[in-house]
């Protein structure tokens, strides 16, 4: 039988606003990576009556409990003290986790503060989990065929911990979940929905789901493959995606569509150069936020004003006069402005009106111009994108990105200039 | 006594990775303000033994429990079925449901697809929410003394529905929580803690979290206020933290670093122009991601290689070579050069290395320098800044942001140029 598995998010911080849980969605990935899947995830606050009541029922009805956070040394901390009130188990003092702890303060220069002893207090009959980034140890622990584990709740302890020492521990149930994520931009997701109608009804048993953020639209798979076999849905479809949607695919993964365009510009032995109005340097962001990327990536302009468009990238004041600054015939002059004046084999612009406010009648805020310029043609793309100032930033980011990356897919490549 | 609400987060792409509940921190936050704490939120997927399970054990510890998700037309949507079969309630279609499903369906030129007809299913006694945003109605049911709302788990469509339904039906307690946020730059998390030590003490009643980000420390209030009263707590603390921390304490609440530099600028009338390397863009794209921000940001520049730091920003040959990019030179240069280039009041410069490789033994990943040049004065401040790529870049576009804040609260305004 496959064992169930439920994760607690501990800490009064996590219930309130403008605070998320991301300890779960590292667990649920890793978990179901070795066959057992996550059925609940709860976050409850640092209350004793509250924890017991989460832990109660998530040993009622879960074969492995993953708890984190809650063990740090403050009276805030209340995981360890639930658990062991819980199953009725005597909290005692492990040596060994007290010198480790002493230890740690004497190599930062300090001494121990008493309320640190709080943390070397384990319930009998646990295991200790190293901790190697942090004071708080972690508790594993056998009960009525059941599994808890506890782990701390700062990100980087708590995965090191699962990896070095919670995960060891679990013995793979031979199944295990294989992920795919397919990338695609240029593309609404209802589009993608009737194009992939076919694929995703032959999906079987793989877990298929749509997924849309700005400029960009997702499929997640999710199959569970048998002992030594491969995860032969996934490939399969994996195929039949590739074929359908063609270059409307970008990437899988963890692969990005910047890091799509930076491979494709290293391959070919090119660079590229950027012009923006409305993202504001979202572009230039982007690509030189891939390692590495000063190998291809010049620089950029970012002009917010007409007269900034005029002096650093030589934009004609007869264009803007006649043809406004939302408009193909700046677009491209930015474009090539971009890749004249920084020495680069491509230029890529965009201008509009991300909103609220700006723009006129014909060109409402949301109206975004494109261009992309390059040796051997210059092209632009008009669109009218939705959304509030910050999706239509990033969704115009998107949409420059996507056109360069079609560009440079399609186009016999240059060489370097 | 104090109601105690639960929230149930429904989908099983909910427990996948790269995905999270975001629905529950809002509506956490709402119920807050009506003084309805919550106790627990728990993700579940959409698996009808789950779903009854999960609300089950809230019916059976919550006094009001909120759902969202599972309920569009799909064979998936389970979660109305999940609570009819659990409270043993017939389900029952809802004609006038019906009519406005089909209606919207008709708005759009579309005959209304058969298995919409599943969301006028009402469990019998259940109120109907209006949905105006999407088909999904919701449903509000009182049972055994206890509240259970359901509503759909499109954020947009949750939010509307919240606001105008199911607040709207809530008996506000009388007590209520108020939040306040404080953020901080320029002070790691232990100083702020140590500056706020005794502040901190005399909280009393007021719940305080500290909270770090790269470059930027927050500490969270929230205290609980009693009907038509003030929060006094917080008050008091706001005047103990403004007095304390001065000019490091830069915004409150929802206010940003790039947004208080804006509305200085505003108020001096003046403008600013960028020259970024390493962050390649981002502080002009948090400058200009501010509505209004062309009123004071006239553009800037990304200069990656040292010919366009030359080029673009005046930078002198001799500059670059003795000193080295990731110098206070260059970057002192980068920042006139923007100003003078762009015609700004300020200039703000980023230069240094931000990883992966780079660097030499003197200058490793992460030293940075940042320039600022102004109407009466250039400075600069060099930085070893710890983290990956990503993290460098985020602190030093946050650093670079913060010496322009510092600048111009404190320097005489120069007017516009």
């Amino acid at each position: 039988m496959t064992p169930r598995a439920e994760i607690l998010a501990i800490g009064s911080e996590l219930l309130d606003p403008g605070r998320s849980d991301t300890n779960g969605a590292y667990l649920a990935f890793r978990l179901g990576e070795i066959g057992i899947p996550v059925r609940f995830r709860t976050v409850v606050g640092d209350v004793i009556g509250d924890l017991e009541e989460a832990f109660r029922v998530a040993l009622g009805r879960s074969d492995l409990v993953v708890a984190t956070g809650g063990l740090g040394p403050t009276v805030d901390d209340l995981t360890r003290e639930a658990l062991a009130s819980l199953l009725d188990l005597p909290l005692e003092e492990d040596r060994a986790v007290l010198r480790q702890i002493e230890e740690r303060f004497r190599r930062l220069g300090l001494d121990m503060p008493p309320r640190n002893r709080r943390q070397a207090q384990v319930p009998r009959g646990a295991e200790v989990l190293a901790n190697r980034l942090g004071t708080a140890p972690g508790l594993f622990l056998r009960s009525g065929g059941r599994i808890v584990a506890l782990l701390p709740g700062v990100p980087s302890e708590m995965e090191r911990m699962a990896e070095e020492e919670l995960l060891p521990r679990l013995r793979p149930t031979g199944e295990r979940f294989v992920y795919r994520i397919f990338k695609i931009a240029g593309l609404a997701e209802s589009e993608v929905d009737r194009r992939l109608e076919d694929v995703a009804r032959r999906a079987g048993e793989v877990a298929w789901t749509i997924l849309a953020s700005p400029g960009q639209v997702e499929i997640h798979l999710r199959e569970r493959v048998r002992p030594g076999e491969p995860a032969v849905g996934i490939e399969r479809i994996d195929r039949e995606i590739e074929a359908t949607l063609g270059i409307d695919l970008f990437a899988r993964d963890g692969d990005t569509l910047e890091g799509t365009v930076g491979r494709l510009l290293l391959e070919r032995g090119e660079s590229v150069a950027v012009a923006e109005s409305l993202t504001g340097g979202q572009i230039a962001g982007r690509i030189s936020g891939v390692p590495g990327a000063s190998r291809y990536f010049v620089g950029g302009v970012v002009c917010y004003s007409d007269e900034a468009k005029r002096r650093l990238l030589g934009v004609r004041r007869e264009t803007l006069e006649i043809h406004g600054a939302a408009s193909p015939e700046v677009a491209l002059e930015m474009a090539r402005g971009a890749r004249e004046l920084l020495a680069a084999t491509w230029g890529v612009s965009a201008t509009g009106f991300a909103g609220p406010g700006g723009g006129d009648a014909n060109r409402p805020p949301g109206t975004v111009v494109i261009g992309v310029d390059g040796p051997e043609r210059a092209l632009h793309r008009e669109l009218r994108l939705p959304g509030d100032r910050e999706t239509v930033r990033a969704r115009a980011a998107q949409w420059a990105l996507d056109l360069l990356r079609r560009e440079l897919t399609g186009a016999r490549p240059a060489g370097p200039r």
